[in-house]
């Protein structure tokens, strides 16, 4: 009876504290997630304290200095100046907040496995810091049963705290798509799976306060699969579309002609376009750690294993590609300028994660290529196998100095017209050069 | 000089009787899309001459009897009261037509290779009989490079004629969509690929006068790949949600409601629902016919392929499930009684063709299961293996007879309540009890 009273007492505590937005959020990493995340609720006048183990990002959050493209810099210093948003590296402050959500990264490590440090670091930190009557909520991608088979059990061991009585948890993936101006974070519908329908209710009153639109599924296991089945779709239609585009070449047919006219079919059809490869943080990514865990179950998901196999093979067979162009003119790759325009891994944004670029580059590198890049949104960057490079100035002497121009990433800001009159052989990875008839020194994928 | 204007006069003859619709258009094949698009084209005055091998179809024709569910009853009476449309078994009157539309079978062999031999018949009569200043299009889904290097040199030995003087390819994919209420021949934009221009423009005058979107791409093999891009699409997400929907069942998660999820994404995502396997005339053969040619390029196309086992498992993997589902009521197939509901390969239409439901009939039948079906759209069937059913009524002593109740269609018509609340196992393949609560008898894809 009194420990009825108790569950009844502390989730009636959080429901008022979020009614009457006196509560306070604490949410562990402020990156491409966490920090746009941030800002929606203080914009709405919630406290937010942010969790960063970096600390250059919390010294930029002190100083009112934004470093996520999302985020609007005069939104930022807005919200930091007034006081809703503020910053640390101490990790016991957690015990400060009322809900704490977890936007942490989930990579794969060296074998494709789930690297699931980031995830168990952060609850033991909760475990060991917050106090009773929390609701918990994580937005990164992983495997489904990770919130109720992994975190629960870890949290509740490092705090002595009972699910559903002392503290709730949740899952609510992130749809954070960079670049994209129509839809951030407060306008793109969210996801909740809280475990239990008290989880549910605390999580659908929290993020009310700074989303428009929330869609509750039955439990975070099913929120889990949503994230990845959106981005298993992304990762089998790209690839789906990189290997017949492989196929395209070979049969001189021009895949982007054919998509282009598959498109004025009125149903049943979304267009996917071919390039060199997946890139970012979860197409590349969050298929695999669903692949992981059906392994679990005997069971083998075999469209993505596929998928991942073409992807695999992209940067080499892209290699190859700019190989057989330089042999039109008799050259090799070996002591070849080869000048990469693009290194995000796609249009317009300034991230290169996972980006197929850097993959290419190091495969040039190695047959002894000279590797150099272009990209006005990245001014250097470390490849996957530790080469360092700096942006160069796209100049016409650069363009006519070097021995093959590769268009890896298709920024809308590029002079490609001029690029073309001015280069030697491209190779066109992304369809850059459509409608510019040069079929002479213009290599398409 | 005199040959060019021969070849001149040839193709302006053809476009003013385009012009003046005074142009008589010939159909071979009065099928599923043949026979919509004979009625479009005779509705607008034009006149049609229908080739068809099937003396019952031409006799049903003649009368004004429409057996196609797409079309009309009143239009097809219509057009073949007022003359515009007539049909004959007699080939060699490809000798009055100006204009000879090909709208031929192009199934798969039981080896799951292209069988060919009704687009050679086609062209070998067409190359026998037609006059000279002709365009020949062919609509059927096949192999990009078939229209120019398949059917061009069968018309060309056949008639003795050359293309492009003395007549004109096209290859313009069918995309009737069975059932769909709202896309049906003459509002769905049609692709257009002519070989060489002046193909591309008699192709696009003659469409132009059923059809209300052209779309012309640079070739016949463009065309030929758009449509097998559109279904190969179609095949890779069907069979990757099959595949989640079986690790779905082994993690118990719903994968029904993770989908109605994912559909609150705003952006870059195309909901495909699970069911017990592919079937119709298109997705389950036009992404074989690009995997046959890319065989001839050295290309392996590992996407379909591996759709293509998960597609040829999931039959198999049904039958699991209703062994399971009997299994909970201590019986084995062997000697049960399973009634299928709806063996039509998607509801609401009248069409079994490559249905799972006969695949599945048959796997339960070998196993000594008694089976029966219910279909309100098709009244008898035969199935792959040869055995043949006539449709049961749906009455309650029916559904309190059998042991097992399988939903393998979801036609709308079904009262679902009344068959939950009569049946005893109910194996439902298809989300046809969506919202029905009544866990002990159901058993869920």
């Amino acid at each position: 009876m009194s420990k009825g009273n108790i569950k009844m007492s502390y989730k009636d505590t959080l429901l008022g504290k979020i009614k009457d937005k006196s509560i306070k959020v604490g949410i562990l990493g402020l990156g491409y997630v966490g920090l746009p995340l941030a800002v929606s609720f203080a914009k709405k006048g919630i406290n937010v304290l942010g969790f960063e183990k970096a600390p250059k990002k919390k010294e930029k959050i002190d100083k009112g200095i934004n470093y996520i493209a999302d985020v609007e810099d005069a939104d930022l210093a807005k919200v930091v100046n007034d006081k809703s948003l503020s910053a640390t590296t101490d990790f016991s402050r957690i015990s400060e907040c009322d809900a704490v959500i977890v936007c942490v990264p989930t990579p794969l490590d060296k074998f494709k496995k789930p690297d699931m440090t980031y995830i168990e670091s952060a609850c033991n930190d909760i475990g060991k810091y917050m106090k009773k009557g929390v609701l918990v909520s994580l937005e990164s991608t992983t495997y489904p049963t990770t919130t109720e088979g992994f975190m629960r059990p870890i949290i509740e061991k490092a705090s002595g705290c009972k699910h559903g009585e002392e503290f709730w948890l949740c899952f609510s993936p992130e749809r954070v798509d960079p670049g994209n101006e129509e839809y951030k974070t407060e306008n793109t519908p969210k996801v909740i799976g809280g475990l239990g329908k008290d989880a549910n209710e605390i999580a659908v009153a929290l993020y009310s306060l700074a989303i428009k639109t929330l869609y509750p599924v039955s439990s975070p296991a099913a929120a889990e699969m949503v994230k990845i089945l959106e981005n298993t779709y992304r990762l089998i239609n790209i690839s789906m579309i990189n290997e017949i585009a492989l196929l395209c070449g070979k049969m001189d047919i021009d895949l982007w002609e054919v998509i282009e006219a598959a498109k004025t079919k009125p149903y049943g059809f979304q267009a996917f376009y071919p390039g060199p490869g997946i890139g970012g943080h979860c197409i590349p990514l969050d298929p695999f750690y669903l692949e992981h865990i059906a392994k679990n179950y005997q069971f083998d998901l075999t469209m993505i294993h596929t998928a991942g196999q073409i992807d695999n093979l992209m940067p080499h067979r892209m290699t190859i590609k700019i190989n057989s162009a330089l042999n039109r003119q008799k050259k090799a790759i070996n002591g070849a300028k080869v000048l990469f325009l693009g290194v995000a891994y796609k249009p317009d944004i300034d991230d290169e994660r996972q980006s197929p670029a850097l993959k290419i580059m190091d495969e040039v590198a190695k047959k002894n290529g000279i590797v150099m890049y272009h990209d006005p949104y990245i001014p250097e960057i470390t490849t996957d196998e530790g080469r360092e490079y700096k942006s160069l100035d796209l100049t016409d002497s650069l363009l006519k100095e070097v021995d093959c121009v590769v268009f890896t990433t298709n920024h809308s800001d590029f002079d490609v017209k001029n690029i073309v009159a001015k280069a030697g052989i491209i190779v066109d990875l992304r369809n850059a050069t459509d409608g510019i008839v040069d079929g002479d020194k213009i290599y398409k994928l």
